[in-house]
């Protein structure tokens, strides 16, 4: 059990603090009592088994983060394991993992005391102590692996200097002090070892379905790699079914992680190659390796994909992912993203996905339906935007055309982007009207791109549009940023995973290239300037010819919030579904979905601003 | 001093309390050991002289407010007198004086008991018991004009339900209880006596210059006039100051209101006639009528200004308003709003302003400098806008070029617009970094112009810009509204009383007019439409044949946020300073003023949501 003393019935040697923490000792005799109070409290402390999900922070895997998520709290609680514990550590959040504008949990030693405080840094990177504090330490304790602090955080505090923890993609930050330190404003943010680390802080509370009798598993591994010696290596591997192997449900998967390299495999996905070659060559190295054949562009359809802090997958109980059986290829590509930026050398990996399938298939295939915009340059991004937002529709046309009237079931969602994305959600609509957010990130990051199984499941109708909308940065660009494959051009996609199954594939939208005509000739006109129309220049020249300004970049978001769309709302294989898709009307929202306002529930033993004093003993033994 | 009684400790009759009431029931020991608390804490309830302004809230005078204002505490104090209490009455704040999503206190009475709480409407006009209860009932007490009702209330609470008071008008409402009521959900707003009265409800804390022993005062108020049976009348009045009337500083002005008439007075203002007139005809009639000489038209600087809630205007200690000697006109221009919506006939009134002189000149002139958007057609605001935006500038190059060295100190300001007119602000600039709002009103309404006096004097040096940003509402329109003199054309101006008096009577701007062209060419392009760009066809018919859609409005906005501006940089009669004034850049905001983020300090004895019992004896007594 974990165990703590406080040093409040001690002597206290006094460290040179600043004004700040002189006027806030006026409060240490609370929070004597409340420490107390804490120690009493920690039989109801949740026991290391209580923490489900896990995550390395830094690439040694020195500090480890375990956390549960309690909903009818709106509270996180965290462990954090520090296994060579120096002169204290910085543990927070911030908006994309910046030291600026952060917001903090501090443990802090001046080489006799230790203290522990909720912290914020200001936009020059300086630590304040915070007003309120709502990282709430709930008990220290020692044990051969290092040591483990216990705390929690509310989702949201209403401290405007605290994160407002949400769903989606969440910014740990952490540094490790490595010197005493006697006042928290005499921490240096830019001289300590510091880090970030990606995860859904926010797990949903997932019912695990029940599991036949007659499931099978199988392993898709590297098979023994040698981790290359660079910050980012993408592995490929090629797999093959069984020959004959007929059609199964896989029902569940899970990463397998060889042991050790826990904070080197950053994400990894197993792919379906395509139907139409009947063989693929085998393949054991980087994907971008000039060796590495060109027909394994052809495996793309993703069978499971899991990145660092995700737990197994589940299907739900009626739906299943077919594989193998006529009419799918046998050959399976691995893909596993390692990231080494110590550049570790010799580390041997052998980590991939354990797929656990049953021959007595479910109730209904799943599906994977492409939502955003479509792969075209028409759809661009001004250079020197922060913020740039661009929309793809699924249109009620293509639902009411495409869907089942008994509807279907989003039960997950992988969203994606290229490099400048910052934000994506795609919201469902119905007579125009907002109803339900299918999956939102706010803090969506390029680099960490998770299949997420929803927290409640969306039912989607004949009729319902679904509108999917990412905003870019393109702060560090001098040039337009154009829709496309390339990795300096942009999408904006969300791959709902959904059953039943429907031959609708692909539910996304582009501006009609003739009102992009018109934008191009307007902006000539209206700049004096020779942006080149000729219908012999690419639309990306065009876009690359723009004198950039305020009003070409305004006329631009309105022209995409104004144009009629091009609907692609496509069956397998690109094939359209019949109909008129060219022209289409853009939808009406007449409503929106309210910003949900923050609660803010006090939270039990919320304190005024002054730091806790531990005793740890002296932290460094040498 | 006020007393008050609880019902806590006598057996209680139960009315038909609905759920959310029986659940806070609960509560209700707590709330009875408050009231109990308030009783006892009565000492240190303000007394009715600390409550230093007053306004009739309704046209009868049946309802009177007195408050105060506490920067420390960021809090109101409030004293109702409520002249003949029937069942109740409610009292609150909202966005613009509607009776949905208000903010309300109620005082509501079954017929045996009464009941104070903090309630809020929802969009359908639904009251709804306040989960955080704001309005902290200080005491009651019976006088023999009627009931004074004692509460507080904090500037900012959080409680999203809750108004926000800020600096700028306040719309207050009232309705009146004239049946009993069993519960607070029972209470149908809509069919209640109910009304809106505006005022500025948080006044700045001035401290009150030394005023001079030579001090005289004039009264310039209306000969007895019989106030129409009608809801509106400007009434002009012509004075006349005395022949040879050397020049004077008026330091300080107030109003003077025929007793009874509080409620019918709205507002009142003084100008003084052109100097290039020897005479003006004598005159004291309604400003409308046909018979009014034209020349009163010239009597348009204004001397003095009240409206309902203010009081005294008292100039700086270092400055005063010139008036009298040569150069300057001897009549003056009376003009009372009378606001009779219950249509009383043969009121007779003899309100008006008494302005504070002396002959012993201070150190500066005072001047009234035009901030704001020219009044021209080129600035436009489409129809069915809700919140459109247009921004005046008074650009470095003028201030650099007009303004002494030593700067000048705007020491208060009159905002004005004509009926679309929902917000102004105007914010100082200095390169390109927002600094200090001069003057905000969030709640602005044409009905409600006052000058007010700046909490903060505003420094004005060379170099320096002043931003003027109008907010208007055109959803009841169907054709765009332009700017001009017109009550249905639009105006955004801000008049600053400053000090020392220079040249620069007037520093605003329009939209290059070249560019309003181009968008005229380009929205006509673009739509296929005939637009029709005739030069012989005027800058309103334009506007007027455009098809207003969210492409052509938006490309507007982007147009008034990128074109050149043409600047009237201009000395008293409207001659122009020297220089080049069309086609300047559109001043650059690098760094914006921050939204101020509300404090929440924890209001004392804010309580959880249930009603106060209190025994005010049975309410009527017929």
């Amino acid at each position: 059990l974990p165990s703590m003393q406080t040093s409040g019935s001690k002597p206290c040697p006094c460290p040179s603090f600043k004004l700040r923490e002189v006027a806030s000792m006026y409060f240490t005799m609370i929070a004597v009592f409340l420490v107390i109070l804490v120690v009493a409290l920690q039989g109801s402390v949740p026991r290391r088994s209580d923490f489900p999900y896990k995550v390395p922070l830094d690439p040694q895997g020195l500090l480890e983060l375990s956390w549960n998520v309690s909903y009818p709290e709106q509270a996180v609680h965290f462990q954090l394991l520090v296994r060579d514990l120096q002169f204290g550590l910085l543990f927070g959040m911030s908006d994309r993992g910046e030291f600026e504008n952060a917001d903090l949990a501090v443990l802090w030693s001046d080489g006799h005391n230790s203290y522990f405080g909720d912290a914020w840094s200001d936009a020059k990177g300086q630590l304040h102590m915070d007003l309120q504090q709502d990282y709430q330490l709930l008990g220290a304790r020692r044990a051969p692996e290092g040591l483990y602090l216990l705390f929690r955080r509310a989702f949201s505090t209403c401290d405007p200097k605290d994160y407002l923890i949400e769903d989606g993609t969440v910014h740990l930050i952490y540094g490790i002090l490595e010197k005493p330190v006697h006042s928290l404003q005499a921490i240096n943010i830019s001289a300590i070892h510091r880090g970030l680390q990606r995860v859904q802080l926010l797990k949903p509370n997932i019912t695990v379905p029940e599991l036949p009798s007659d499931m099978k598993t199988m392993e898709i591994t590297a098979p023994d790699v040698v981790i290359p010696s660079q910050e980012t290596t993408y592995w490929c591997y090629m797999a093959e079914l069984p020959d004959g192997f007929p059609k199964h449900h896989i029902i569940m998967y899970e990463p397998v992680i060889t042991a050790g390299n826990e904070a080197l495999v950053h994400h990894m996905e197993v792919f379906q190659c395509a139907a139409e070659f009947d063989t693929f060559p085998h393949y054991n190295g980087p994907c971008d390796s000039k060796m590495k054949p060109d027909r394994l562009n052809y495996c793309r359809h993703v069978l499971a994909a899991w990145a660092m802090g995700a737990q197994a997958f589940y299907y739900p109980e009626e739906a299943g992912l077919a594989f193998g059986g006529p009419g799918s290829s046998r050959y399976l590509r691995l893909e596993v993203h390692y990231h080494n930026p110590l550049v570790l050398k010799g580390r041997h990996d052998s980590s991939g996905i354990r797929l656990y399938y049953t021959a007595t298939l479910r109730r209904y295939d799943a599906g994977i339906m492409e939502l955003g915009l479509v792969y075209t340059p028409v759809m661009a991004i001004p250079p020197g935007e922060d913020a740039f937002i661009l929309t793809g529709y699924c249109t009620d046309k293509c639902t009411r055309l495409a869907l089942p009237a008994a509807g279907i079931h989003i039960f997950a969602s992988q969203l994606h982007t290229h490099l400048a994305g910052r934000k994506v959600v795609t919201v469902l609509s119905r007579d125009g009207r907002e109803r339900q957010v299918v999956n939102a990130d706010g803090h969506y990051s390029p680099h960490f791109q998770e299949i997420r199984m929803l927290k409640e499941v969306v039912a989607v109708f004949p009729g319902d549009e679904l509108i999917t909308t990412c905003t870019y940065n393109t702060e560090d660009r001098s040039q337009a940023t154009v829709g496309g494959f390339g990795i300096l051009e942009e999408m904006c996609v969300n791959y709902v995973h959904y059953y039943p199954q429907t031959q609708l594939e692909l539910c996304k939208s582009a501006v009609d290239p003739g009102y992009l005509h018109r934008y191009f000739n307007l902006v000539n006109r209206f700049n004096d300037e020779e942006v080149c129309m000729c219908p012999q220049v690419s639309v990306p020249q065009q876009f690359f010819s723009i004198p950039w300004n305020t009003f070409n970049r305004d006329v631009l978001k309105s022209l995409y919030g104004f144009a009629p769309i091009s609907m692609h709302c496509n069956k397998s294989s690109a094939i359209r579904f019949p109909g008129e898709w060219e022209k289409q009307p853009l939808p009406v929202t007449t409503e929106r979905l309210r910003e949900p306002v923050p609660r803010c529930p006090p939270a039990p033993g919320a304190r005024p601003a002054t730091p806790v004093p531990l005793n740890l003993g002296q932290l460094r033994r040498d």
